[in-house]
C-alpha cells in the first residue's frame, strides 16, 4: 500500500481491513518520549485521527470529499513500544459519518479511545 | 530551551509564554500531507496536546506528575504552512487541571480548538 | 419571548443578547440534585447545549435547519443555586458551525464549559 | 429502587444491570421538544451523563466519592418516544474511572454515544 507523506514521515503503517475499518500502527522508543519519559500522547491522537479518517475515506462515493469536525480522545493507559489503533464507522449518513477508534499496546492493553465526526461534501 | 524527545522528533518549537501558557509551533510542508493533500489533522492535534500537557506541567509543585486524562478537539479550518498552538490553564484544582488551547496559522486562521483534563498525582 | 416545550417543562429561562450570543439560566434546588446530594452535571449539559444549539439557530438563513452532531463538556466546580449557560458561535461554515459555552453561578464561579459541532442544512 | 430527586424530577427510570452497568430511561412527547420540534438533545446528554455517573458510583468503595470530569457525546439520530441510555465502565483506575454510553429509541436506532470521565476521591 502506498503511504501518504504524512505516514510515510512518522512511520505510521496502514491496514485496510476487510470489514472497512483501519488499522494504523506505529513502533515508538526513547525518541517519542515527552519531556516526563513517557511516550508523547500525541502520537496516539495522531493514530487514532487517522485510522477514523481513512475509515471515513474508505466510505466516500467517487466525487466525495471528508475532512474531520471533531474528535474526542481519553487517555486509558502510557503508551510503549508497538501501539496500534483501530477505527471504524459507527454511522454513515450522507454528509456526515461518525466513527470510534481504539489504540492499543502490544501487550493487548488500551493506551486510548476515541470518537469523532467526519463531515462528507461533494468533491469539487 | 531543551526539547523532549518527541518534540525534537516531530520538528516541534517550544516557547514558554510568561502567563504560565504555553506556544508550540511547527512548519509543515507537503511531507505533512494526508492521502487528500491537506495537512494531516493529527498533527495540529499533536501540538495541541504538547502546549495544553506542558502548561498543565508548569503548574506543577515539586514532586508532583501530570497526565493526559481527555482531550476533545475542534477542526475549524486546513492547517497550512507553519501552525502554532497556545495552551493555557482553565482551572487548576489540587488533582485535576482543566486546560484549553488554540491553535493558528500564521494568517491568522484558526485552524483548531481543543480543551482537556489532566490529572495531577504526587510522584514516587 | 416564547420558551419551547423543553425549556418550559425545565424551568429553563433564555434570553438572546444582542451579540447573538444566547444565555438559558435554571434555578436549582435540592429537587435537582443526584444520588451524592450535587445539582445533576445533566443539568448543565442541558443548559450549554440548549444555549449553543439556540445560538447555532439564530445564525440561521430563512429555509436553514440546525442539528447537534457532537458536545464535549468539562466540568469544573459543583452547580448550585441559578445556573446560567451562555453559547456563542466560534465559526460558521456554510454547513457546519462551531460553537462553545460557559455555565456560571450567581457567584461568578464556572461550573462548566463546553465546546461542540452543529450541522446546517437546507429544510425541506 | 429509590430514585434521586433529580431522577424524579426528570421522569427518568433508573435500572441496575447485573453486569455493574446502568440504564435509564425517559418517555418523551411533545413537551419534551426544542424549537425546531425534535426531542431537545439535552435529554440524551442528560441520560447518559447519569448512566455513566452511576455506573461510576457502583464500582465505589465505602467511604469514596465519585464526580464527572469530562463527558463527550455523538448525535446520531433524533430521540423520539421512549429512550434509554446505558453506561458501563471501560476501565476503571484507582483515582480516575473511564465510562462509554449508548442511548436509544424503542426502535432500536441509536440516538447518541458518549464517553467521559470521572473522578474517584476519597470522601471526607
Amino acid at each position: 500500500m502506498e503511504l501518504s507523506p504524512a505516514n510515510r514521515r512518522m512511520g505510521v503503517e496502514v491496514e485496510d481491513l476487510e470489514d472497512g475499518s483501519v488499522r494504523l500502527s506505529l513502533a515508538t522508543d526513547g525518541s517519542f518520549e515527552n519531556e516526563v519519559g513517557s511516550v508523547h500522547g500525541g502520537f496516539a491522537a495522531f493514530l487514532l485521527d487517522g485510522a477514523m479518517g481513512r475509515a471515513a475515506g474508505r466510505s466516500l462515493a467517487p466525487g466525495e470529499v471528508t475532512a474531520t469536525l471533531q474528535l474526542s480522545v481519553q487517555y486509558l493507559a502510557p503508551a510503549q513500544g508497538r501501539i496500534r489503533a483501530t477505527g471504524r464507522i459507527v454511522r454513515r449518513g450522507r454528509t456526515v459519518a461518525f466513527l470510534e477508534a481504539v489504540c492499543e499496546r502490544d501487550d493487548g492493553v488500551e493506551v486510548a479511545r476515541a470518537h469523532g465526526v467526519w463531515t462528507i461534501r461533494p468533491g469539487r
